[in-house]
């Protein structure tokens, strides 16, 4: 919000505003005064429900009150109903398949990156449940940088997705590229991911807020924080409650792997949303090598669990096979996490 | 393309391979020898046409080809129809009002961010024509970061803009959000405007490629040339052989501007693609006062033409006035682009 | 500056507070109200030379006034003598060979990475100076990012630059790497290059800003303006006035080129600072092709002078070839710089 | 190196150069052809000690051969004495304090950012040492952006940390800023630290790498892996085998923390390094909320140790009171970390 001040208001005007400001705002506010165009203008921002425009507008030497609506509303107190202030931590609950993310257990969710053959996919949807991971995450659209690249087995590899499921009982997260597709994708999947190369694609993020699957939001490859959870208000602001974040690794200049995972941005969000937030190491490193070392990073930093490619073959996989753990590496993972887990108070 | 040599291939096959590599494929392209699992793998990348695989298959001690096609092609040449390799630019013709970019002539894309005010905006027209600039721009549907922000007049600034161009003959460059508003874009548009965050919208990208007006192809935040090529295929591979590319800064650890304006790509585009290419100095900057001083840079480095921000009065703008100049401040840049113009052999 | 007002301070107080630092400072400067601890702070930044903490430290309600001396001052005006607050364009004079940097003329400084050879570099020196430089560049010292590279000739290569400068008239700028180093340069040097790795190394630049000759500092790979601006400030506050910045590229994710020129830091300095400028397109680039479509767009932009890489046969050169213009491509550089200078205002 | 093959060498010759060039090296060397100047190049590139140039100058077909040193050779092996060629890790022996950095123990140092007061140092030692930190960091001569910054207390600051060390039995690691202070700072300190805008200052590197203490080389803001190792090489090929690298955050486009934590390079490192590292959250953070999650995702990711700042009252610190934890909030920060060391095979 920025409140305006009149050219000839007085001094002791612009210093009411500024302490109402303070007042009426919590702690997370900045309240700034600057001089522009020869008047004073005092703005207010910061990330919860805004103060009222009306308190300001009939103070002493006000001109106008511009109510700016700050980024993020919703994702900025993890509460969707209610009006307080606090950051209360959200949990989206999978009843379904009986899983809360964003309690006390991290949840795993591994997969091949795109759906390629049924027998592969049952066979590791089986393996993966066996070690301890809660859903099955799987490509059947695959965003690539080329038109030439495998797309994805689109409509039959979500039902593919919706077989195993059936037999497995493991949950599903598939991602969606289009607000046409939403529905379909809806229908299969227990949680719905937004790529990162769409983090910003708000029509799409409105057509996910309009349905009730949760949505599990990747980072964009260059996106702020404040970016991240404007975008996770589009989905939020049309009536979805249920918004997971995904850090996937970010655009640096450093070229020892393929990303530069922020495990930082775990702590930081904590400090701004309650939404739950998980890590996604294989995309980030790009090389299953680095995998382990930055799982465990991530739920030491507090994230609430991992989205993981797995593949009973990895050379075998079309997409993505350096970065692939096997079925072994995975459920020696699971292993070494749940000591972590233990360490941390947490349950795998 | 990848060559897998059978683990029984002996060097002199390896040698042999490698040759034909090297001669089959142009300058660009790179030949590199790797071992993997035990095997020698001899990789082919490269922007242009690619090689026969049938001319490996038989060769000697080769196990497989596996025929990756490059990210992208059509881009790489600048030629949608034909087959030659060679690197031609490509112009993209606007008959309608006898414009084209690519050739000669610098052509310069002005108006506001967003279309607000259909008074405004026929000042702008006029002022703008009159100043030399050749296309309108003009947003209707916005994307921004929060839900909450103003997101553009939709239906109403479409029809605003078509009056606009009617009456004044001036070309209209307007953006598309989502695969379903393309169509009725198309209907005003003389260039359908394809924003930064849409860079990888890949449903979006094809239903351009469908349809036959031109498209302005931001370039992505955090994209690599090679990423921003690759979405260019999308639209040419549709069969839309009108791709136009505009660099509008990119994101980086400097905060003296908005964005880190990558000038040095205009070079860079030029020996990979023969696509036009143009700067929005507004964007990458935020702020009015380096605008000109980076025009001029795109100008001297060989850019086709440019993105301005102008505003009959900028302060009133209700998107993005710090970056946006006045008529009369784009009036005066237009004198001196001419001088500069003059100079490198180019017209305006 | 940061004026902490006394916990029972009136909102009126607070407002005179803000209004006198409103009056005291230029237009650069910031004015801040932040709530700290239970006490509002009103806090002011910017360029020039600080206000006096007298003024606020006998005001009412005023607690205690915080002089922090803004990270530069000298660097920030663009004079080291005088005490007015304008941003006044400097002026290095070059008087032994008749050059001044920051003036109307655009001074090109041109030669080899390192100096290797005395007749390649004679060669060289005449070439530069027919074609229209007026100082010779060369590295005798050569940070090198491994030991076991190339480091340059050393005292060696120091007199092959004096005799080369003895025998053409042409001026000399060259790198100091330590302290200890700097005499020794000083003798032989019209301008004393600060590298990139060393644009932080303050023992070095406190013992250049001890001595008379002028100094070129380059920016720090990823160096902030404010930064490089405090960099200087190190030199300036030890007594020598004649700074010189050098923008040689950046640390980006971007691929296509070695680091990202980033050419909007020109128009960035000089609303902050009246220091010169000059751009590096060369090392920037890292590719001979790049170097001219740069080198033009930095004039365009607003730079007093370049730093570019030629050698008689750039393939025979031993460090950074890729980048180094042959002496025929830069009399063609020339040539167009020469036409672009005109049009833009200013002489080569 | 560089094996340029003759213009009329066979396909056959050059198969057999890769083929040895393959056998010859261990797996993380690259072997690639590339053509260049109408000849075929095979260039072998790694960490580890090189491949005998000889083995290739006598072959068929072969021209020449250029025994480029790779960037680093001794930081690739952990080993500075005998010539095997896998990657031993090396570990730091301190055995004045018994201590042993790179082993199973995670060593943790913990202090003030510059030292201010002696007894405040004295507490922070004790303090330290109870909760279980082997060293007390400190600095006593302090790099800062702007001359007029407060600078470090100098020798005074020295000699405090010298007597706290005396007192305490705590070991030091405090930084040197130039070749001249090594010597006497190398008097006091267990370990001398090597800031990050030094990293590359190869003239204080190699002034490090001839006395015998222990260096702690922090990473520069954008400095790549390999521009690190190659800076350890200054140290290590001068003879001084012990270098510590020092992740400290890097300069990214993000900014919800100071520097951007790369937690990533603790397993890159492994792979190509057998050096001991240790992680400084506290300078990436910039806030000492966020200081406990990144440390413990530094001992799950596989770090050796971390550089905490710590202060009995650290509002009063005069530098960096931000990113500093008090004396209680670290106690508790070790306890945490007891147990994840214990869950991931470490003690503390």
């Amino acid at each position: 919000m920025r409140v305006i001040m009149a050219s000839n208001a007085s001094a002791r005007d612009v210093g009411e505003v500024v302490r109402i400001a303070h007042e009426e705002t919590g702690e997370p506010h900045r309240v700034e005064v600057a001089a522009l165009n020869g008047r004073l203008v005092v703005s207010i921002r910061g990330p919860g429900p805004a103060v009222d425009p009306g308190v300001f507008a009939s103070m002493s030497g006000v001109e106008s009150v511009e109510d700016a609506e700050p980024v993020y509303r919703l994702a900025g107190t993890g509460q969707v109903a209610g009006d307080e202030r606090s950051l209360v931590k959200a949990v989206v609950e999978l009843p379904d398949i009986g899983v809360a993310i964003g309690a006390e257990a991290f949840v795993v969710m591994a997969g091949p990156c795109a759906v390629e053959d049924e027998d592969d996919l049952l066979t590791t949807a089986k393996a993966a449940r066996a070690a301890g991971a809660r859903l099955l995450r799987g490509g059947a659209f695959k965003p690539r940088t080329s038109p030439y690249s495998f797309q994805g087995l689109g409509e039959e590899g979500l039902s593919m997705l919706a077989r195993v499921r059936a037999e497995t009982g493991i949950g599903v997260v598939t991602e969606a590229m289009e607000p046409a597709a939403v529905e379909r994708v809806a229908q299969v999947a227990d949680i719905i991911q937004i790529g990162s190369r769409n983090m910003q694609n708000f029509p799409l993020l409105r057509e996910v807020g309009r349905q009730r699957k949760p949505a599990l939001l990747k980072r964009g490859m260059s996106s702020t924080l404040e970016e991240w959870l404007g975008a996770a208000e589009y989905v939020l602001s049309e009536g979805n409650p249920n918004v997971i974040l995904c850090e996937r690794g970010i655009r640096t200049f450093s070229k020892h792997s393929r990303h530069t995972l922020d495990i930082g941005v775990v702590p930081a969000i904590r400090e701004r949303s309650g939404l739950p937030v998980v890590v996604d190491p294989s995309h980030a490193t790009g090389s299953s090598s680095r995998v382990p070392p930055m799982a465990k990073a991530a739920l030491a930093a507090g994230a609430d669990g991992l989205l993981v490619e797995i593949h009973p073959e990895p050379s075998r996989a079309l997409s993505d096979g350096f970065q692939t753990l096997s079925l072994e590496e995975f459920a020696t993972l699971m292993n070494d996490l749940r000591r972590i887990a233990s360490a941390v108070g947490r349950t795998l």
